[in-house]
């Protein structure tokens, strides 16, 4: 095998550098990836700055990876060369824990994430086979990258909190994980609500799916909604008027966040208690049903709103990515 | 009809004197009970307090009543004089709000308290007639009174938010509650730890149905408790280290109170979100839970651990109520 070509970090917030690597022989359960485009991620720069501890350098970023299947361990049967697939954060399970055994191997109690080896900016990858998603005939591949993250973010919740079609829906903060649920929760059959600080993507938001739009930054405006909602997604990082997202909710209803905000949340129990609403969290999703939000997007023609960089460019693209102006997710082209 | 005679707080924090009320005509939709005894909640005591605000005065405690149908109302048709009955915390709904018709009647938007109204500490109480829940053969009625407003209470988010009988539960707070809560927990067929201040209840606990008993002073003991819950209820009024417990459940795992906690919780995000753990509360249940609750009850020879006092010597119960020695629900008898 030839080396690997890929840009890593080789500190702490350092800026990417070209990186190459022998990958060594391909494990009997892996698959390689030649890729064709990779998706930029939050989590790629909270990794590179080392924000949650435990990076190993050099990182190489990059886990929202569409390619073209380049070779397959001995085991492998169910993959071929030349198949088009796309990996997410994960790129390694044990298959026998409790969460692998039950369908929820992103839980895996010793998984590994895809940018903890060697991730995506580059222009190869290994992966283990379940985690090479066979993408469907009539998906667009080159936005198809930030489904594999952001996209399957947001979609887990919908069916593990079990979002209805006849629920109100409010999605806070609409970004690269926001204009995917708002799409996702449009072609669910719900009543669509976008909190947004920036009330000039108002006619954006409507064309993606929204049929209501509320200023994120208003709070006289938040507080008019009170009891309205049967769900609300949050996929922002920062800390809000909790208390007062929990009196929007309806009986019942939920409040869910895929954003790790650092400080605790301060939820009020009497917003629990009477009327018995719910704050949970969600992370990734397993393969299964990635390959289902897969089918889901063909069926709804929905893709990620992306701008494109060369992969060689992945410094300008993190830095586009911090001024927080991409609409709505960035992915780097080899 | 002759007066109702009853004992009342005829203000905040007030000791109850006896109080004589003129019930008027009866309601259509009416049912009147002679009550054989009635249980004392910690909610009558913050009531008669006006901690929720909100109280009215002359204030007749009591919404865990039991007894026998007196008269019934001309639009009543299910219930017979002479038929034994029991009311919770709710006394009348409307029957046609969204709660009331999609049988979340403790939730109806114009809905009135039992206490609210005119309470059980007395010798007779009107209803609508959904509230008056028949008692099923074989239930013991001296104390059964408990059931309806405490018991309810824990029985109701087993179901609400999906205990499982392969769970592991554990119960913060073994009182009038909790006590019901492990022996529901255990009939569910969970393992069924109680997390309690008071080792000295061991034995009593295992009597009730605990498989395994924790300290909840002991923060190394919770400590060692990581990532072992499916499920955590919590029956408490004060703040605890939530993210400790948070850290006691698995993935998905559920934390529930159902205590109004009166500081705001806070959760750690990150726990949330690493595992899609939720935080929920729950209230009471509607009328046809608590006929199914009975059912469970008898099946399983599960009743509450009472107290009793005459119901003239409604004051020193509280007073036993408020000094928290009471095991574990203390009723009040006529």
């Amino acid at each position: 095998m030839t080396d690997i070509n890929a840009y890593a970090a080789t500190e702490a917030g350092g800026s990417l550098a070209p990186f190459s690597y022998d990958p060594g022989l391909i494990g009997a359960d892996e698959v390689e990836i030649k890729i064709t485009a990779c998706g930029v991620c939050h989590s790629d720069v909270s990794m590179i700055n080392n924000d949650w501890r435990g990076s190993r350098y050099p990182l190489v970023p990059g886990h929202e990876v569409v390619g073209e299947i380049a070779a397959v361990g001995s085991g492998v049967t169910h993959l071929k060369v030349g198949q088009m697939v796309g990996v997410g954060w994960t790129s390694h399970s044990c298959q026998h824990c409790s969460p692998c055994l039950s369908g929820r191997q992103q839980r895996c109690q010793t998984g590994t994430s895809t940018i903890a080896g060697r991730g995506g900016f580059a222009d190869r990858i290994r992966v283990q086979h379940i985690w090479a998603v066979p993408l469907p005939d009539g998906i667009d591949v080159k936005s198809a990258g930030p489904l594999f993250c952001g996209g399957i973010t947001v979609f887990a919740p919908f069916l593990d909190f079990d979002l209805k079609p006849t629920d109100r829906i409010g999605i806070i903060g609409i970004g690269g994980l926001g204009h995917l649920a708002v799409q996702f929760a449009n072609a669910w059959g719900c009543e669509v609500t976008a909190f947004t600080s920036s009330m000039d993507k108002e006619d954006e938001l409507k064309a993606l799916g929204a049929h209501r739009i509320v200023n994120s930054r208003d709070d006289a405006a938040i507080k008019a909604e009170r009891g309205y909602f049967d769900y609300i997604l949050t996929t922002v990082n920062v800390s809000l008027n909790w208390p007062l997202y929990m009196r929007a909710l309806r009986p019942e209803g939920k409040l869910i966040t895929v954003g790790i905000i650092p400080e605790p949340m301060g939820i009020p129990a009497n917003a629990l208690v009477g009327g018995a609403r719910m704050v949970a969290g969600s992370d990734t999703g397993p393969p299964d049903m990635v390959a289902k939000m897969l089918e889901f997007c063909v069926r709804h023609d929905i893709k990620p709103m992306i701008e494109t960089f060369p992969m060689s460019e992945c410094n300008a693209a993190i830095e586009r990515l911090e001024s927080g102006k991409a609409r709505y997710r960035i992915v780097l082209e080899n």
